[in-house]
């Protein structure tokens, strides 16, 4: 059996070829061009295998599926393209943000298309005789994750300066923002792949849970990973003064002291290196940095847990190895 | 039989009903908040109204309709709040923009929240016993027009300071930037009331129709109205050097010293009102302002011919006087 890396490039290939033809009629030029930037500049298409997949793992085609599993990733690259206008982030996949290249008009709009298209790549699995009812509730399933990503970008923002967040909103606003789209994207492969209701669920369940894994992999490795591996300084996220399962777990444990030391460094968007090391070291006093990676890693194990429904196939091995990949990836 | 106003409070009264059901559940407040702001900002709601008539014109039922009309609306709300942010405006339906009250950042994601609940709502017409084939069917038209949105409204920026735009160039931004919707509308009604295919299509020509008809009144009104009526200064298109049907004639009719003299007032973002008068002169030397007349006219005669497709009914006789008050109306 190949390797995650292998299994996505696999995969990404057929995805990727398919939403260049499906947004090769874009006009004008400019907008096809802002639309389709960041699919050319590469991404891990995390998001259409979990979908195909799933597909195949509940014992139906990879080609039934394709077309939705362009569309979730076609959906994630129109959150990316709204989300760094919003949250003024220059640099996406190695390259300018699409806003840094063509302005924030322009880049409200390709992302508009993309959401659009995403729409129009769903239902056209009709013309490959998927059956009309698999496709409705494929679109479901993406419309509901569309407007729990804006409500997850939404607390996100509203967070934003204001620290006093419980571990059960923190952990529902990166269920919303991140989970719920890795959720969908599980949820319609095993839809398109006609599993019975169960095991829909159950798909449902495990790309929450690696969802969840996933985002706080992401907090964990930016205090616990090296600048080369991460592509930014180590403490981003401390300098920041963005919200972390860290942060949560360490403000509820922390004395006042310590509380208020860490909360003048989140404050402070100009931390220098000494104050994100002396937010590390209270991490560490408190045992946030553990606890983070214990709830990644318990997600983790629920994920495969959840996979033990399915009858053995190479697609269900690969999708325990997503699983892990989640939180063994480096950056 | 009612006169058009009547018709439209009539049918708005369901569609807003439904649009704050089912907006009700979003969460956080403050995109709750910005996501209905327009809405409850009042509205002709042009759209839903042609959908279920149309939807009623074939045959229908309204009921069947309902919820793809309120999508057309939440779709025609979310472009206009993106709109509203590209080319920062910073009033809408009398009130400030949502981008005005809540920043740039919530406005796009409200617009975004828009969009998917758009979808969701469409889709939910299964729970009503509606075909599949109807929903999904429906869903493409929706899609469709919001791609066409996008290009349109990309067009239109891409025209900004570059008057060297043909006539067909002009129609076919417009069609896409404010007829595609409406014709979607009519489309979908039609769809959603179980007309056949040649039905369909005349619903969409018909409302591609009045849809150019509506735009071209647009523009028209800017400099044929009075402030008063229009609820801001005549000739506001000529300042902000808008293109339009009128400045499209005159620039490929008049010699090269009056093409100058528009070309200038229009670069210029101060124009005074000698210049707005200036331009305006010109635009008549040329024809420019009946022609835009006589094409909108064209356009309404040609949709109210397309009716006769139709079974006479009040919803055929609506649908007539709704083709008329896209040019009677005065603001």
């Amino acid at each position: 059996m190949s390797d995650v890396t292998d299994i996505l490039t696999d995969y990404s290939k057929d995805v990727k070829k398919l939403i260049e033809d499906h947004l090769s009629t874009i006009v004008p030029e400019e907008l096809y061009e802002s639309s389709i930037y960041l699919t050319e500049a590469g991404g891990k298409m995390l998001r259409p295998a979990l979908t195909l997949l799933s597909a195949q793992a509940v014992g139906g085609k990879k080609e039934d599926a394709l077309k939705t599993a362009g569309a979730l990733e076609l959906i994630h690259t129109f959150s990316l393209i709204h989300d760094d206008i919003m949250d003024d982030d220059d640099m996406r996949r190695g390259k300018p943000s699409v806003h840094m290249v063509w302005g924030e008009p322009l880049a409200i709009l390709a992302g508009d298309t993309l959401f659009s298209k995403a729409f129009e790549l769903v239902i056209s699995s009709k013309d490959d005789n998927c059956p009309p009812e698999h496709v409705a509730e494929a679109l479901r399933v993406v419309a509901d994750s569309c407007v729990k990503i804006c409500e997850g970008q939404a607390s996100d923002m509203g967070f934003e300066g204001n620290f006093d967040v419980s571990e059960d909103e923190y952990l529902e606003m990166i269920f919303k923002k991140t989970g719920a789209l890795i959720a969908g994207a599980c949820e319609a492969g095993a839809i398109m792949g006609g599993a019975d209701e169960k095991t829909i669920a159950a798909m449902y369940e495990y790309g929450k849970a690696i969802g969840l894994a996933f985002q706080i992999q992401d907090d964990y490795l930016d205090v616990m990973s090296d600048e080369a591996d991460l592509g930014k300084p180590v403490g981003s996220d401390i300098v920041e003064g963005k919200m972390t399962l860290m942060v949560v777990k360490a403000l509820s444990e922390a004395d006042e002291n310590d509380k208020k030391v860490l909360l003048d460094i989140l404050a402070d968007p100009n931390s220098p290196q000494d104050d994100v090391d002396k937010a590390i070291e209270i991490f560490n006093k408190y045992g946030s940095i553990q606890y983070a990676y214990d709830v990644a890693q318990a997600n983790v194990n629920k994920a495969k847990e959840i996979l033990e429904i399915l009858d053995d196939s190479e697609s269900k091995d690969a999708l325990i190895m997503l699983a892990d990949f989640v939180i063994d990836r480096i950056n």
